[in-house]
């Protein structure tokens, strides 16, 4: 096989063979495919697509670029959450300890912001001394005491995913329904689960716009995760205002603490105990939908969820007491209120403006080798269709740097309008798109 | 700008920005832009095409990737002939010294071989101490001196071109008639000539497989041409057999020599002579083609030509006695004849086949890093829709080792097909599409 011809067919529109897939990702997993080889394909699947049969080859070559992790010496049903990403979406820090207290066992490997969305991972390094970055043999044995542990992948887990994710990144090669379903799949049936939940959003904020290619790729998802023995569902979510208040990474993690303490927004706690209840079903701890989101709500208003996070945070080496006291963790020294000019009704809280501001303050990158400032966001004080007064605090921003400040209000100027009247906004959760 | 944002605009179907497409090329030579990134605006090309501005456009930017040269100092018209691409296409070796004897200035810069074709400077260096890379101030003096000289691109000419081929080369992206068009034209008007005539191949041996692709090309680079003021015309030839006799760089060389001493074949002898005369035209030497014809024709018969080769070959370093002594070239030690095994008529005579056998003898690179064996090749006895007798001879392979013979007979096996009767075949000139 020559990488040359591998690229042409595709590039022609014809359908690869499932050797040909293969034999490519093992070439760029190994390195003899170079990165300009491996971009040119890239780009070629991204205009000419592939179909279910390519994908799920794809997504099979990229679980055999590593391990199949092995978790069955670990006892109890094995089970994650993915979120194809969106602003202030921390359900993760929420539902994660929920569940495992609940008795799932919650192997939980996540990634880092990407563009205007925040990642998982920088948000739990705002707790001092948390490490994201175990090794396979610490995840296990960490996953066995915990029952969660919320780390990022492995050297171990789909190598060949890592290198062309970096590589579809800054090679306009990110929207493609096959190479996400691919990227997203491949790591979680690597991670030896059993049973998955995806949050697949759709909407301003979300990287898929519309809900009709949401739902195809939350179909395509669910069909290969099936093929692979992973029992998987997906909720297709809106994603136009940001999820909760908190945008930005110390910021949310406290909202996830006030959640977990049931002082949380409504929309965040009632979506993460909705995903915590889809868990424990696909995990077999429920049988019926109220049975498990009658669990998933008791272990929050118990405490027991908040004691499973404070248990996950020592564990990976955090500061375990920023659960009781936030002044633990990193905090911005200036604020900055944005107050409403009028009378009328918030008619757009664009989220992914809002995600773009928290990115300019310092809270994600604009370059791969930025650093992360933990300490930066934004506080969003209204919802979607509230009524407010003019001179009524909009949102507040968490800044360090004045230059930044005013790039960040110049997208927060443009992502809260208030209008006369507004149509009420669309539910959170549009669709369950479940298997069998 | 932001190469990703580039990279997306073309992906998604838009047209380019001439600022665009100059920026990325600038981007490109410089080096600010790595390769995986232009591979994957190339491979977005390829599929998406760019219309008739952009192409001016990538054209113009890779003129102005390096320097267009001013050869304002030497007398006279300067005039180049381009061929995109055959299997036996030798006609440069002939026509330049022709038209360079005429009174024509011939500043040709060619390529070398790719694929299962040949290339110009590959042949050159059979010639031993030949040099085709001059630098830029040594091709102006041996210009002034001899009205020809045969060398490579110099780095000052289209450096953009020169990374962007080589890149094209391993990515699957050459065949895209935009690429081809800003890739050829580019190096012509970077080269500093008044007038061109571009030999258009379509057929099996070609990498245009259709007329009608053919055409387009043809009419886009005239186009081009005549916007950057050079006088440019095409002429559309079949490729479908081998031209001349000789496939292979000394073989050619020597077949190249014969037919400067009126002993060519006559399809390779009737072409260079049609293409010499062209150029005549429109260096303004001639005002008709009739005169232009029988210039270059005389320049054949009373040996002018061959005394211009000669000149040519001296002056470049080469040992020009090779004109008068074949054995002074590089030769094979070893030929295999193929025989024909059946009476009838040669209704295949495929270029492609004939080009990957000389290149599997060592004629050409099946890799970048390969080196070149100037003394192997294929000689072809038949035409296409000649008569043949069963045990009549209709190939020659002229090979050094065994192993790769073996491998070249399976495919000259069926590169030549007799059959009971064959339709005739296509004219070698098929049509001219000329400026104004």
């Amino acid at each position: 096989m020559s990488p040359v011809d591998i690229i042409k067919k595709k590039r022609d529109g014809h359908v690869l063979d499932p050797d040909e897939i293969g034999w490519f990702v093992r070439g760029v997993t190994s390195g003899a495919i170079p990165d300009y080889q491996a971009s040119a394909l890239l780009m070629a699947i991204v205009v000419r697509g592939m179909n279910a049969e390519e994908t799920a080859a794809l997504t099979d070559a990229m679980v055999r670029s590593g391990i199949r992790a092995d978790l069955s010496d670990i006892p109890g049903p094995k089970v994650d959450k993915h979120s194809t990403g969106g602003v202030g979406d921390k359900t993760s820090l929420i539902l994660a300890p929920l569940a495992a207290a609940c008795g799932a066992v919650v192997p939980m490997m996540s990634g880092r912001g990407l563009g205007h969305t925040g990642g998982t991972l920088d948000k739990l390094e705002s707790i001092p001394g948390f490490r994201v970055g175990l090794a396979f043999d610490e995840f296990k044995a960490a996953l066995k005491d915990v029952g969660c542990v919320l780390i990022g992948q492995t050297s171990e887990i789909a190598p060949a995913d890592k290198k062309l994710y970096a590589l579809r990144d800054v090679t306009g090669t990110v929207e493609s329904l096959p190479l996400i379903t691919a990227s997203i799949m491949s790591k979680k049936i690597a991670e030896g689960i059993d049973g998955l939940v995806l949050d697949v959003t759709t909407g301003r904020g979300a990287f898929i716009k519309t809900e009709e290619d949401a739902r195809t790729l939350a179909k395509g998802m669910v069909g290969i995760g099936q093929r692979c023995g992973v029992r998987t569902e997906a909720i297709l979510t809106s994603m136009d205002a940001p999820r909760g208040r908190a945008v930005g990474n110390g910021l949310e993690v406290i909202e996830c603490v006030e959640t977990l303490k049931g002082r949380g927004p409504a929309d965040l706690e009632q979506l993460s105990v909705l995903l915590a209840a889809r868990l424990l079903v696909l995990a077999g701890i429920s049988q019926s939908s109220q049975d498990a989101e009658r669990r998933a709500r008791a272990a929050l208003t118990s405490g027991a969820g908040l004691e499973k996070l404070r248990h996950i945070i020592a564990r990976q080496g955090g500061d375990a007491a920023i659960v009781d006291d936030y002044r633990r963790l990193p905090s911005a020294p200036n604020r900055r209120v944005i107050e409403a000019t009028r009378d009328g009704v918030v008619a757009r809280l664009d989220a992914e403006l809002v995600g773009r501001a928290s990115m300019t303050l310092g809270a994600g990158r604009e370059r791969v080798e930025d650093s992360i400032d933990h300490a930066v966001g934004v506080l969003v004080e209204v919802r979607l269709g509230n009524r407010v007064n003019r001179g009524q605090p909009l949102v507040e921003a968490h800044y360090r740097s004045p230059d930044r400040l005013d790039r960040a209000l110049a997208l927060l100027a443009d992502a809260v309008v208030i209008a006369d009247d507004a149509p009420a906004p669309r539910p959170q959760v549009l669709e369950t798109i479940g298997f069998g």
